[in-house]
Order: C-alpha cells, then sequence, then structure tokens
C-alpha cells in the first residue's frame, strides 16, 4: 500500500478518525477497512481493546503511527483513525429515502446521517454538487453512521429520477405548501423520500411542485432553521407515522 | 473605550460576526450596540445598507476597522462585527423554558437558541458549568437569535430550583420514562420546562425522577442523536400541542 496522503476528495480510501467513528467501520464494514492507525498516546481502555480486537477478527492490521495521525489530521488530536476504502452504496427499495440536494456543510451532512441512522432511512441520495461525504469531518459528524447506511450519489438530480421517478416525494421548503404534521399523514405503507435542500439556497423554486412540498412552522423572528435540525425534526415525525403503519 | 480586544470570557462586551448576527443584534438590543466594525473588503449590499441605517438610526458609530476584525476574529474571514454589552436576561413567566444543563459546545448551544426563537421558547436557563453564550461562535451560530431571546444563567441547578420549582419539568434522557409523543400530550396550558443535558454525559440519573423524564424513540445503531437535533425535536413537538393549547 502507497504511502498514507492527508485526505483529499479523490483519495480512493477515507480515514474514520476517533475511537467510536473507527469501531463503527470495522464492526459494520471489515472488508472495506485497510488498516487501524493508532497513537502512543492512546490509553489502554475496554473500547480500545474492543476495537482492536474487532479487527484482528476481521485479519485488519493495527500499527503504531503517529506521524501519520500528525500528518492526516492536522492540527487536531487524533488517537485512533480507520483508513477505510470507499464506495458507492446500493439502495433497499424496501426503505424510506433522504435526498440531500446540493448539502454544502460535513457537520450538517454528518449529523443528518446520524440522524438517519438512528430512525431507519437507511437510503440517502446526495445530489452533486454536495460537500464530501467521506471527508473525515462528515464521517466524524457522523459518528460513522455512514459506514451502516446506504449512501449512493447522483451527478444531476434528472439521474436520481431517472431511476426513482415513482418515489412519493415530500420536498421541504420555507415556502412548502403543507405544514409537517399534515405531511406525515399522507404517508402510506409505500416507502418515500424526504428531500432537503442546500444551507443557504434551500431547494429551488420548481421542488414546491413535485410531490407534496412540506413546511415545518415556526414563526418569521428566525430565516430559517438549521439544516440538521429541519432534517431531524422531518426525519422523526415521518418516522413516527411510517413505524405506525408498519 | 478601551482597545478591543480579541474575545475572552470575562469580557463585559462581545462581537456578534457576520451580518446576519450583527444586523440582529441591532434590530432586538440597539441599548446594547457599542459599535460596528466594517471591513474595507465589504461589498456595499441592501443587507449592508440596511444594517448601517439601523445603526445611525439608534446612534451606534460605524467604523472601518479592519484590523480589529483580523484580531478578533482569528484567521476567519470576518467582513462585519457589532461590538455588543452583556447583559443578563428577564424570563416571562407567561412563556416556556428551556434548560440546558452544561453543555459544552458552541456550535450546538447557538443552534438550540436559534431553533428556540422560531418555535416561541423565549426563556433560556443555562445551568453551569457551561459553554459561554456570548462567545462569538455560539453567537454565530445562533444567527444573533439570542438577542431576541432571555437568556439567564445558573451556577447550579439548585439556583434554578431556588425560583422555578412549580414549573412542570421535561428532562430529555436516553432512559426517559415516557416516549416523545406521549409526553407532549400531557402539556396544558401552564409554562413548562424542557431539560436537555450535556452532549456527552447527558443528565445526571436523578433528572429521570423529575417530573416526567422523555426519551426521543430511536434504534440501538446510534448512541444517541446530536444534542442539538434531540432539543430541534423536542422543541418542534412540544410547540405543536402547546400552541394547539393557546
Amino acid at each position: 500500500m502507497p504511502k498514507l496522503e492527508p485526505y483529499y476528495r479523490d483519495l480512493p480510501y477515507s480515514y474514520a478518525t476517533g475511537l467510536f467513528p473507527a469501531t463503527a467501520c470495522i464492526k459494520a464494514c471489515p472488508e472495506r477497512c485497510q488498516r487501524l492507525l493508532l497513537s502512543s498516546k492512546l490509553r489502554m481502555t475496554e473500547d480500545v481493546r474492543t476495537l482492536i480486537g474487532a479487527c484482528e477478527a476481521a485479519g485488519v492490521r493495527t500499527e503504531q503511527a503517529d506521524h501519520v495521525l500528525e500528518r492526516i489530521s492536522r492540527k487536531e488530536n487524533c488517537f485512533a483513525a480507520m483508513v477505510y476504502e470507499k464506495a458507492e452504496g446500493v439502495f433497499d427499495d424496501r426503505l424510506p429515502q433522504i435526498i440531500l440536494y446540493n448539502p454544502s456543510d460535513t457537520g450538517n451532512m454528518g449529523t443528518i446521517l446520524r440522524t438517519a441512522l438512528g430512525m431507519d432511512f437507511r437510503n440517502i441520495a446526495i445530489i452533486r454538487p454536495a460537500v464530501d461525504s467521506d471527508d473525515p469531518r462528515t464521517v466524524r459528524a457522523s459518528m460513522g453512521a455512514m459506514f451502516s447506511l446506504n449512501v449512493r450519489h447522483f451527478d444531476t438530480f434528472s439521474r436520481y429520477l431517472d431511476e426513482y421517478d415513482q418515489v412519493p416525494m415530500y420536498p421541504f421548503m420555507l415556502d412548502g405548501s403543507v405544514p409537517l404534521a399534515e405531511a406525515c399523514r399522507t404517508v402510506g405503507k409505500e416507502p418515500f423520500a424526504l428531500v432537503f435542500g442546500n444551507e443557504a439556497t434551500g431547494l429551488p423554486a420548481n421542488f414546491v411542485h413535485m410531490g407534496t412540498s412540506v413546511r415545518i412552522p415556526h414563526n418569521d423572528e428566525i430565516d430559517s432553521l438549521n439544516l440538521a435540525v429541519a432534517a431531524g425534526i422531518g426525519i422523526y415525525a415521518f418516522a413516527q407515522t411510517f413505524k405506525a403503519e408498519h
């Protein structure tokens, strides 16, 4: 294997930094794990033993690599990192989807992935241009949730529609036509897709006519909710009714 | 006025950096605004004109201050900052409260304040130790929401109870006794308090017996939701039923 580089988008591998994300990676995707890097400063706790044990069981090499960790983590303290191979996911068509349309912030994307996993929204469609879902900051904010999700990328929204034009869509918009509580009630047994736009610009205006556009009621003292919060509220509300149907 | 310093916690003033937060500050709290700092690189847009006009109307001095902006903003690009005086809020006892118990992340705190304002939760109790609600990073993450909120600080939770032991409490906990949807239904016309714990450690175990402890249902593939997301879901759900009662 060539020398590990500081992360950039075109690398075929990335880093799950931190104990929890690295452990999530080896547990969910052992076949994608290449090696585990540990700092000599890492204290040998129960959690560390679990991680190392999981790597041994999967035949993934563990090595002390202080210099590499420093190089890849840029200033931040980083005591453990899993080197993993990037891979495109495959959707489970029995489950609902989340569509992230041009998301631009790694923290928001990671946080949304974490919520999505917790609420059983396992299919994630990312419409480009978009922030990198394998950026170590995304992975960290997700706490490694992406390793248990089916994350797919589409170059344009049309490409997404080529495959999924039959899935009922719920675009979240400031001027959505139906309040969230009411929109949830229209969900049946079939999978559907919640659509969230860019942090600064939201969704293009024409989404208001695609499926059932949804608004989360709030007063006009704020411009909008934070994207990860809006997605969290939407995912929670739809998960409640979708579960009730199943 | 003495020379402006890079921000630290004991300063009697702080900085609302960025156009939107600075504008929120002058609109909600003109009496606390001391001066507006602008970069020579700032383009004169409609939003900038609105901000400068609001400062003129309030008698707040505007000055070009590239060096100060560089000094106070540490590397980040910052084209506008309002220097404002810190102040402790006063609760409006007709409205519900949010209690943040030992929050440790400026981004989460700011994001929660933004959600709280949008959903009319105007009373915010911060139980120390806690991250600084006037840290410029908190202000920025809140988009200036705190200037329209009543933010109070308490050195201990007992101090809070000295004043508010009659307010029905809803502590959010991983092992809360009532699921969120059910907990919301117990809300009446009277104000109540939603309680959220620390990012890493949550609330102390004894909170489970204080009022009605609430859990947000999620599967066990995640450890917990992100704090700002959990608070967002809780605030939304309670806002829906509280509004219906009024």
